[in-house]
């Protein structure tokens, strides 16, 4: 059940009419004073559905602009074209007139459709959550809205948290869900792509966080409850630039999300 | 050198005046009568640098509307956020009113920088493109473009495109170039990673072209002269949806864009 410190909660949007929404960025959100990327887009997700009268993000492309601070937001938004199964549209979250995020995106409904299956990728081979490793306290590591989603890295890449170095590989697999059972909605798989440590932590490459320039998510499926399994790859660090993708598994073993992200490589 | 029917002059756009610019679809780029996505990307993407007074497009996202006929367009972009590295805007493309194109775009300078460079992939490995497998006009699967761009594929994956089965995985390894010697820029980059055939047609899936919902292209770098080695892969068709990533390095091996689109899945 939702609570009032909760996802949705801390995601809500309200109708100023005319495209325009407000929202306030939650305290704890934040990595090192600067609120999730994935989070912002969440709540701006929102007003796009809200706006496009869709229920679901079907394809979301966020440019993050300047570190979003928790406090008021607002958030405007314009519809490009209404069409008969999506609306595209676009929208700008600034706060004192300062643009922290712009999106471009595509409302529809992903509830199941009969369609053509086929895939050549599976699940990340994930053991049960109670023996995966969570963020703690303690960790140097440890984004402070580790309280705000629930965790869980596969044991054998999380040995970078304690310090004991990576595996080699730009690879990170866990699970991700919501604290007090909230349901993880197609808004959550938008924080969920984004809420994972950076994977050249696991790379044996110089550490630093890694400001994501641009944030491409696609929605797949409504999820079902319970733990998604999700695996983060870069394959890419040059030129100034990595790209991180992401995808998310729900438990019935359904792929839900899939994201890439355009960052900075960390200064050395 | 560029011909006046090379790439350069049939993505050009003429300077309007309040951010607003004209360009024209040439006849020939097109698939089944509507123009390729990557062809029309690359003709915002350039109204978006121009706009914006950079020279290259970082990152840009391009949903698409309606189809591309040949004739006359006008491009209307807009400033989001003029930043010391980047500038962000929006721009829309339209044919009579009619709105074809829309994109959210990030326009800088790709230039070599000092950087950490790491990856764990490889160019796809390709016989000389003189024993790679040009697109014919015999061929049923043949797009109209293919006298506008130049396509080797690896004789491997080419079965499909002379009836004889596919590969059973939905990739396609190939060479790109433009004709006449014409070098390849960061917005003909934005035209090779649409340039192929659905990576489908590998897969010994249900035929069908995928209509582009969205594309998203990060350049990564400026091409050295030459020939563009390419890989096109699908992951996941599901639920209506499938998405397809291209990977183009150039003749120095250094990749040079990376991408991925949503597109629909073809009826059954």
């Amino acid at each position: 059940m939702a609570t009032a410190s909760g996802f949705e909660s801390a995601t809500r949007v309200r109708d100023l009419g005319d495209g325009r929404y407000a929202g306030e960025i939650h305290e704890g959100w934040d990595i090192g004073g600067n609120a999730n990327g994935g989070y912002l887009l969440a709540m701006v997700g929102r007003a796009l559905c809200e706006a496009t009268g869709r229920p679901d993000p079907v394809t979301i492309t966020g440019h993050f602009l300047s570190p979003g601070k928790p406090g008021p937001v607002a958030i405007s938004t314009s519809i490009v074209r209404a069409g008969r199964r999506f609306t595209t549209a676009t929208a700008t979250m600034a706060a004192d007139e300062q643009p922290l995020l712009t999106v471009l995106g595509i409302s529809g409904d992903v509830s199941p459709v009969e369609s053509m299956e086929w895939s050549d990728r599976q699940p990340p081979e994930l053991p049960d959550p109670k023996v995966c490793v969570p963020m703690q306290t303690g960790d140097a590591l440890a984004p402070p809205f580790r309280d705000k989603v629930e965790l869980r890295f596969h044991p054998d890449d999380a040995g970078f948290l304690r310090g004991e170095g990576g595996t080699g590989r730009a690879e990170l697999r866990g699970w991700f869900r919501l604290p007090h059972g909230e349901p993880v909605d197609t808004f959550g798989l938008l924080c969920a792509v984004d809420a994972f440590p950076p994977t050249i932590f696991n790379a044996d490459l110089p550490m630093g966080w890694t400001p994501t320039v641009e944030l491409t998510v696609h929605v797949r499926a409504r999820p079902a409850p319970g733990w998604l399994a999700c695996r983060f790859g870069t394959h890419f660090v040059s030129n100034g630039f990595l790209e991180e993708e992401a995808e998310a598994w729900d438990a019935t073993g359904r792929l839900v999300a899939q994201s890439r992200q355009l960052a900075l490589v960390p200064r050395a």
